[in-house]
């Protein structure tokens, strides 16, 4: 199953036994003071530097969210996602909990990318949440991630986040979107709150992948928090993830990378590690 | 099934679920010079050394190889297996492709450690092989390592290493040897010389443990040779094979221990990350 996405200029495959795809997390204000006070000042300099830097990083798809207390997101979001299309080549995530922003925001990558393809960040099964995305997914021709979380907050089986992951494919189907523009995340919660988190989202993604086939995102950084040497332990869970058919990870590119190309690279995706010692190189540059 | 090994005064069990066992690589003069050349002249001072840097930095399990050019292994073999038993608690493997220095070592960590259970490293599928350790291996009651190669050399496919994995535990039964007696080593090449080894090794891993339920060994490092960031690549391996089953690797454990206590914590078997977060510790005080 194929999930394309494109960009200014480059076009993005998200799929089965490719080389994983990597969504760039950092153009988002949760626990970044910084930015979030640039974006409430209506500043969006720390953006263009954001997406730059991520690309230059090996990010392949640049996650948008400008969502702060503070911030007009239905004002803001779409010039910040204006602003990246113009910054860099690379598809974008637009990222944001508020429907407005969200219809905004895709009018705007319309005018300035036309003949672009998105990916929404995100929906999940909660019945509000499905009612306000599906149809701007089906309008806009979009992709869309979809949580494993509904009403009932996220579950804490296996079976049970993939009994969420089987009610969006179905209700997206609803609208006309194909299981091929549906990313499904099956959510990364921290170890360090219950040992066993780790594993529910790994066996989550071997059943999903299982069972519907569809290509798999994950904010995987979650799964340290609160630990430390957190690069270490998320590089190592990505590689178990990626084993299992994750192919879309939510992370930041400059840290975990090197993590995502020896994963490829084990598993047999990456003839002659071509990819693994150009993104050497690449991390050496960057170094110095 | 458990693989239950002793040294002086620790027990060490190999089983699945448990948290991974490492098995020490250093005490191994190949590519090292400075070790070469001290048990060339027959000092041991080194072997000493790199017993308790092992230990401290995590080792569950000691290799003791003295094999290089210009060492009587006969000779020096029993010596080393009698200093490391003298120095640490952990118990050994024997590593010598030489028969009667393997039964001089075993008749030595008998009379030095006779209610300890060593593991001969290794036998493989090869006849010679076979017809040289087993016998020893029923005698002294060790446990011992399985290399899935034969007079063939080392198999392409997974099911080939699978096959050679079914011929040893089915030659070992024949001596009254028991499967949980054996580790099986599906052997790791370098993806340098062929992007798909990683991929055949895990797939073997997998293969191996879900036919015949045995623990799995593995000397990973070869994976990355040739390469640069080695421990990136072994690390992020070592999780995906530790996922599909192994819990024995053979490996330095100050360059990876880190990597196996995040594998052990991802797949949910490190309880309150207790073992992660001490591992943490030690390493800090280690650099310091």
């Amino acid at each position: 199953m194929e999930t394309i996405l494109k960009g200014m200029k480059k076009q993005v495959v998200v799929a089965d036994g490719k080389p994983t795809v990597i969504l760039g997390e950092r153009i988002n204000p949760t626990g970044k003071k910084k930015l979030a006070a640039a974006l409430i000042a209506g500043d969006l300099e720390v953006v263009r530097t954001e997406a730059l830097a991520q690309v230059e990083a090996g990010a392949d798809i640049l996650d948008v969210n400008v969502g702060a207390a503070g911030v007009d997101e239905v004002e803001l979001l779409p010039q910040a996602v204006k602003l990246v299309l113009e910054t860099v080549e690379v598809p974008v995530a637009i990222d944001t909990a508020d429907g407005k922003a969200l219809a905004t925001a895709l009018a705007m990558h319309k005018e300035v990318n036309p003949g672009g393809k998105p990916v929404i960040n995100s929906v999940n099964g909660e019945e509000a949440s499905l009612a306000r995305v599906l149809p701007l997914v089906a309008e806009y021709g979009t992709a869309v991630i979809g949580l494993c979380m509904d009403d009932d907050g996220i579950p804490e089986t296996p079976e049970a986040r993939l009994a969420v992951a089987k009610k969006i494919v179905a209700r997206a189907g609803e609208h006309g979107i194909p299981p091929e523009d549906i990313l499904i995340d099956c959510l990364a919660l921290t170890v360090g709150a219950d040992s066993k988190a780790g594993w529910i989202t790994l066996e989550a993604i071997r059943i999903v992948r299982e069972e519907l086939g569809v290509n798999l995102a994950l904010g995987a950084s979650n799964v340290s928090f609160g630990l430390p040497d957190r690069e270490t332990l998320n590089g190592v869970f990505l590689g178990m993830a990626i084993a299992r058919g994750l192919n879309c990870p939510i992370v930041d590119a400059a840290k975990v990378r090197q993590y995502i190309l020896a994963a490829d690279l084990a598993l047999g995706r990456d003839e002659y590690s071509m990819r693994y010692l150009k993104g050497y190189r690449q991390r050496q540059k960057l170094q110095k």
